[in-house]
């Protein structure tokens, strides 16, 4: 049996959970994957750093030039741009293969790399990127490679989806729920890619580029995170028989290919409505296949070191007995769709005076700017003075910029106090 | 571009959107396969049979041997044992690759037709054998190909998940909603291998044999259907905050690999009990990446045939390309694990009579055969004279065999006027 030599760059949370099986399953990942799996060494800042004491010492180096260089097969989990970047690049050119979890760098570089692992007839493999230990990207690119791809929607955000559940449970305001998730190490001191949604964007195009087989730059997704989510809205919807999730959504439209992450109005009885915690969920909608859904952990060093595996030894199994390549992601140009193109349905929340004709002139507004109302409840509060009445508005699909308009005029009507909240809806 | 040759056996209700997505979808198909899919026939036991239009009648032919000698792929999709088996031999013996929705037949002979594929290098796919549409056999047999599978749960047949969430939703016997349900096309007339759970137990053993890279013999299943299950049954599930629905299990136990298919008691909060309708869900529990969910469209034209046209690309990529064979699931020697020995929670349900002492006696039948009662639950009915009394009974995890002569004992008191049910319980 030929042995492949598999370098590890980065001992982190993740890396030291795939040194680990690498050591005690190798006779069972050798059968699997018809070659040996030699681990030669396990690149870090520092070799003097305490470690699970499972792992032998001397695996340990600072020279990832050296290990890369050596290797046949090199499993990237330093995360960030660089030096990942560099020395996937090293490995790829040489004709190594190279699989990794680094959604940062494949949103910034994923053509590229790929493009690169393709002329030197070398494979990228990053499966555990997004949503940790489902298996996401395979089968889009794989299993649904006969049909065509409609949308994806996915919670692919552990933090967010805690918090979110969270707000929903116990009715908690963000901030509160924040500093708990942090507290018990859900949320990053600095929150800020998680909460304002840029870890989805990242992951949202790269789902976008495997579904819709194409290249879909990150500068193009929409993103708005969750921090401005009340514990008002979430009751609002709690009312409404809704629940707010975070979803990162990618579409193909008339337009072309729309990628947005946003909070999400969800009805209670759709799938991924049942995703709860820390647990991620990708809803697919295809041509023939209709709905599908991926539900699994996000996150943490078992499940995500599953997936890494998983690539590594289909990675050695081509190395071993050849075959094609993976699909690469870039064979079609895109057509981005401009977001104010997108269409979704709305829920609008407004506090407005409890006065005769204010209905009416809202009502009119929406239908100057073609935007249709399909569902209004108006809770009245006649405790204070004046009177005021809570208006939730539902629409049909409507534009982003027709919605937009609406709000805008709306809000500058004299009774209209205030415009709560602007929630998209999806899956009604 | 190369060009493939593709023979189509069979043009029911899949078969019929195979072709339609072949002929429509080539170029596509095409980009993605690396090669021309030509559709050379479509092999049909009575050409004159009216069908849909837009397939040329050219293609039809009643020479299904023929055809498959001319072939490079043969997409089998007539299911039963004969002629499907003789023709699958065939055409893998000659080394042309086989896609086969045919879950009977690879119950059967599943092993030797994967031998008879790798001795011809040749490719034996079947994706659409088990839950339709949902990619379930490659994430399970390639994604976690790192990974320890320890358990599978699926719902795999959407005519008895039909008819149990009925039953859930309206509170209707049994046969009422099977009536209905036959009425819509959701069970067949003769239902016997639906709600027995012979459909299941062919998944099962397909299941089991992937998950665990055995060869399980569909001999070596449990199987008990949904025949007996009672409105009653279902209420004081919804009582108890669960749902009934028809589970295939398959797991690896210290007493080796078990798999059965029965009604079970699941908790309302489990992922699978939110699948509705006639929806298919496979829940799969690894050592490292934890619980994973897939759920989709179980059967019906459209979604089937994305599931074999995935394989169909999948299979024509490996044709032009070479590479390795689809693992074979029959490396290991497999260990059945006795049924006796399968160890679940259970829920009793049982009418006594109201009278001192007989909650003493039950308790010390349990405690005399190790069967540890988790909780306990009794209604009395003083309406009745004398008046009765039922309890619900729910066991910590106990064996089959312990069980049953827990319960057999416990019928023979004489305050015991009936054992309402014995369900099995999983995911509590």
């Amino acid at each position: 049996m030929k042995t492949l030599k598999v370098a590890l760059l980065g001992c982190g949370n993740v890396g030291a959970q795939v040194a680990r099986i690498l050591l005690e399953d190798a006779s069972v990942l050798a059968d699997r994957a018809g070659a040996k799996l030699e681990l030669t060494g396990i690149a870090v800042r520092n070799v003097a750093t305490q470690r699970d004491g499972q792992i032998p010492a001397e695996l340990f180096t600072t020279d990832s030039a050296a290990l890369v260089d050596d290797a046949d097969i090199v499993i990237e989990l330093l995360g960030g741009l660089e030096p990942a970047g560099e020395l996937i690049g090293r490995a790829l050119s040489r004709g190594a293969s190279v699989i990794t979890g680094n959604k940062a760098l494949l949103a910034a570089r994923g053509a590229e790399l790929s493009a690169l692992a393709f002329a030197n007839d070398a494979q990228l493999r990053y499966e555990a990127a997004v949503a940790g230990a489902i298996p996401i990207l395979r089968p889009i690119s794989d299993s649904l490679s006969g049909d065509r791809i409609t949308k994806v929607m996915g919670i692919v955000n552990g933090t967010t989806n805690f918090i979110l559940d969270a707000m929903d449970t116990t009715g908690a305001q963000f901030d509160d729920v924040l500093a708990e998730a942090q507290a018990l190490g859900y949320a990053e001191a600095d929150p800020t890619a998680d909460v304002e949604g840029h870890d989805a964007a990242a992951k949202a195009a790269i789902l976008a580029s495997l579904a819709f087989h194409t290249d879909f730059a990150l500068e193009n997704v929409y993103c708005e995170g969750i921090s401005k989510i009340t514990a008002g809205d979430v009751a609002a919807a709690k009312d409404a028989g809704m629940v707010i999730k975070l979803l990162a959504i990618a579409e193909r439209g008339e337009n072309g290919i729309g990628v947005r992450v946003h909070p999400t109005l969800l009805p209670r009885t759709h799938p991924l409505a049942a995703v709860h915690g820390a647990f991620n969920a990708v809803f697919v909608e295809a041509e023939n296949a209709g709905e599908l859904m991926f539900y699994g952990r996000g996150a943490g060093g078992s499940p995500t070191a599953s997936a890494v595996l998983g690539d590594t030894v289909a990675v050695a199994r081509r190395v071993v007995s050849g075959g094609p390549l993976p699909a690469i992601a870039t064979q079609q140009s895109v057509q981005v769709m401009d977001f104010a193109q997108a269409a979704t349905s709305y829920a609008i929340g407004l506090r407005v005076s409890d006065e005769p004709g204010v209905l009416a002139s809202i009502a009119s507004i929406f239908a100057t700017n073609g935007v249709s109302i399909e569902a209004l409840r108006q809770t009245v509060n006649r405790d204070s003075a004046p009177a005021v009445a809570e208006l939730r508005i539902v629409t049909h699909r409507s534009t982003e910029s027709a919605l937009s308009a609406t709000v805008a005029a709306v809000a500058e009507l004299a009774a209209v106090q205030e415009v709560i909240s602007v929630l998209r809806v999806e899956g009604n």
